[in-house]
């Protein structure tokens, strides 16, 4: 008899919980198979991901290998590519193979959670650091050690405060965790600076409410954090929203715009846009399941976690997307899958929520306990750091952890970079009006195209005054002379209407000139714009 | 008066010892100022790096930031773009500026070191692993898991087997120890993985020598290391080179093709490719320096390292490329500068190498003490182990390393993927005659450009045999109605005669298809070519 086979798609708390719930209840049993798909091979601590940034602990402390948690499941390390629940299949994208893996399941548990959703604020996608895996973590610490060391180079004064301005958007627990742990290296690392006075630096958080943490913490938290943060140089700016992001600036939705190299945007996220292809009932790009963490209509496919839209138990609205609710979530959804398999009854969720916490860094936290117990400071950090070091897998992880956290104490943060952030070949920007997109003379000038906007091409005339040559609408190019000739433009490009562009290394494209049709039209698109 | 300058180029061991005996020797100066330019932010411990595949030590443990060496010295991290001896004159490629950095200088000192140099050996650059920084070690660490999880999951036996034989090529030093930690390090994952064997896993290294470190040990210790290897599971291949790598295989100096996806070189290797460039006089690549550290000719150019060709001391040869030597040759480098701003007469270079090491995993290690004593085993290791220890920068630094290495003999090893090995959008390929270039059907199928070499294009006849139905040389393009039309292809290719081609992603490509004259040009070559 073939055995019965379970996918779990995803690899958050509700996917692997998933997994190592019918682990244990189907341990004796050969009749059944597990297989789980994420795109990364650990579970994030997504609580001490801040920590990263600052080398506070070991980087990798934050995360578990899934094969570690789950043993006995099949792990894929894939994208999905299609499920389609009429014909019980999950098409994975190819690794090194050189076809697609087409998997037939008996049980489907849809777990992919939710993602950084940039596409809804222009420039944000490509000018801001979302913050939600590791490699984020270390990108964004590879970038503040860059930012740092330049702005300590740097003679021009307008780049260097670009360059020691950060923005955070978002006050809910990830922004906040995120903005104090951000304050706190920056500062510190400043002081290895001979040439930084820490007076420079401006780390500035940007929220929609009128306090932070004010969906997430009873008041009187939240101004207990807000009021250490400022103490530590951090800036708030309330009842506010960055509405764009472009390579020099956050816009605000006020049209303020801050002069910055560094946004870190923590909102907003949405459920993975993967779930919306998924044919099952929807609410709010959510999948529909109910106290059993089945899906409407369906006896064999189940839905938890941040993606999915689950009756809360105990009130009227809805489970909220927390790792707290998911592991739990993931125990009835375990539960109910075997007795689906013996066809035992099935039993509903419930959980009450234990309680709420926030890292402020500097031996600081806070937390509200069972609904009504408010703890703040360093007794609040001390319970925060036992609370995740008890959830820690294994116990040579914990020893490990805990070694590293207590070396902390005496040891110093460091300023080593891993090398992750290389500027991408391929790039899309976005522009606001009066902003430079090409700079006369720049030697690192790239091939683009324009996709949308306007701009004007500026040329110096000899008294040092500027004149507009020319003009750029969507579906032209810049700097077809500097890939066809590697020339520096003689030109400058300012936007002059909120633009769009993708753009290449020039190095990147060269290849395709081999090709003596591009080439030619390269030359046509030349003379017909003359650039 | 302005100050005097000294610009370092490089921070390997010889640019970042330089830097810190000249802060120790102008302490208290302050008409000199000192600038250190350097790719990375870090100066890598190369002997513990292999370490940080099997993840015995910490990530960051293996490096030292720059500045914390450093910390009077002024820190670019930026590449070299023009070094002009005449004008004295150092021009930084541009980091968030839009001009390049233009230095003066009254003393350089060039110590570039040496890099891989995969040029001449067709494939190698595109699918060989090299091995100098932290980011290989961290990319190749990514690449093992990734091989090893994805030779779980597939039941190809073929491609089972090239993701799990692992190919080193180079039997000194460095090929000795990667291959070393490799081999433990996959053997002991191999065990998570309840559908590996550890017998399907090869290790091969390949050496040109008849023996390993046949140029670094004596015969005893090489025997030594060479027995403990074989005992553990790797192969050797002896007297061989290893002439060309493809995407599906190493191929031998005799012709033989050994099929495998991880091919890692420490070999060759030569002067960082700037140094040619400085208007000094060369030898087989180096620059000539004397044993003040002075170059041939000038009196304010200096040159040490690897990148240097500096006479022994003791014997008619060149110092050879250690770090013992360079941290020596700084320290005269250093003393012979401010002499020469002193007008103070300059001293010679006199040394004479302590001892060689070799760490070869699981505690074991081979040593060679003044030349004469032999040590081997676990003391060898011990003694490895406290050597490089005493050398760690910082009390702080050595706590934490020394408590990590204690751990690690509790705990066992991380499966965590830092999730850097990313495949990147544009690569360049080589393929022997008989590979497959594109198969049928294969939806990650690319858009490439044919730089030299041929290849057939392949269709299926009804009755399942391939015909011939076209050819492709230099300029020809694979994958134009992939890119137009998003289509998967209905043929494949098949390498006929060894090329090399360029290959994009094509969602990378598709914002040229913006520009109608580029997308003209490619439905020409589409009706041109026929595929």
């Amino acid at each position: 008899m073939p055995k019965k086979r379970i996918i779990i798609l995803g690899g958050g708390f509700a996917g692997i919980n998933t997994a190592m719930q019918l682990e244990r209840r189907i341990r004796r049993r050969d009749d059944v198979e597990i297989i789980l798909i994420s795109r990364e091979n650990y579970l994030v601590f997504q609580p001490m991901l801040p920590e990263v940034i600052s080398g506070n602990i070991g980087i990798l402390d934050t995360v578990t290998p899934l094969r570690r948690l789950a043993p006995k499941t099949q792990i894929y390390i894939r994208d999905v590519d299609k499920v389609d629940v009429a014909q019980q299949t999950v098409t994975l994208a190819p690794a090194f193979e050189t076809t697609s893996t087409q998997l037939h399941y008996d049980h489907l548990v849809i777990a992919l959670g939710n993602v950084t959703d940039f596409r809804n604020i222009p420039g944000l996608h490509d000018h801001a650091f979302p913050f939600k895996n590791l490699l984020h973590a270390l990108r964004l610490r590879d970038h503040l050690i860059r930012v740092l060391s330049e702005a300590a180079n740097t003679t021009d004064p307008v780049l260097r405060n670009e360059l020691l301005t950060f923005v955070i958007g978002g006050g809910g627990f990830s922004g906040v965790e995120v903005c104090a742990e951000l304050n706190d290296f920056v500062r510190d690392c400043a002081r290895r600076y001979f040439n930084i006075r820490e007076e420079e630096i401006r780390v500035i958080l940007v929220h929609a409410g009128d306090r932070i943490l004010n969906h997430e913490m009873p008041e009187s938290l939240g101004n207990y954090a807000q009021k250490l943060l400022q103490k530590r140089g951090v800036e708030f700016i309330f009842d506010m929203m960055i509405k764009t992001a472009t390579p020099d600036f956050a816009v605000l939705g006020d049209g303020q715009r801050i002069p910055t190299k560094t946004l870190v945007s923590s909102v907003p996220s949405s459920p993975n846009p993967l779930v919306l292809d998924i044919d099952v009932p929807h609410d709010h790009g959510r999948i529909k399941s109910d106290l059993k963490m089945q899906v409407e209509g369906f006896s064999n496919v189940w839905a938890l976690g941040d993606c999915a839209l689950i009756p809360h138990p105990k009130t009227d609205g809805f489970c909220p997307p927390t790792a707290q609710f998911a592991i739990r979530e993931a125990k009835t959804c375990a539960t109910n899958i075997v007795a689906c398999l013996d066809n035992r009854p099935q039993s509903d969720f419930a959980f009450t929520e234990l309680g709420k916490m926030a890292a402020l860094g500097h031996r600081r936290a806070i937390i509200q306990m069972f609904g009504k117990i408010n703890v703040h400071g360093f007794v609040a950090w001390l319970i925060w750091r036992m609370a995740y070091w008890t959830k820690l897998p294994g116990i040579d992880r914990k020893i490990k952890v805990g070694i590293s956290w207590f070396t902390d104490i005496l040891c110093g943060r460091e300023l080593v970079q891993t090398g992750m952030d290389n500027p991408a070949s391929f790039t899309e920007a976005h522009f606001e009006s009066g902003e430079m997109v090409v700079h006369q003379n720049e030697p690192a000038a790239r091939f683009s195209i324009v996709v949308n906007g306007k701009a004007s091409i500026l040329e110096t005339n000899p008294d040092g005054t500027e004149k507009v040559v020319g003009e750029l609408g969507a579906g032209d190019c810049i700097g077809v002379d500097g890939l066809l000739d590697k020339t520096t433009p003689e030109y400058s490009v300012q936007c002059t209407e909120k633009m769009n562009i993708v753009s290449y290394e020039r190095k990147e494209l060269e290849p395709l000139l081999i090709l003596p049709d591009i080439k030619q039209s390269l030359e046509k698109l030349r003379r017909k714009q003359g650039n």
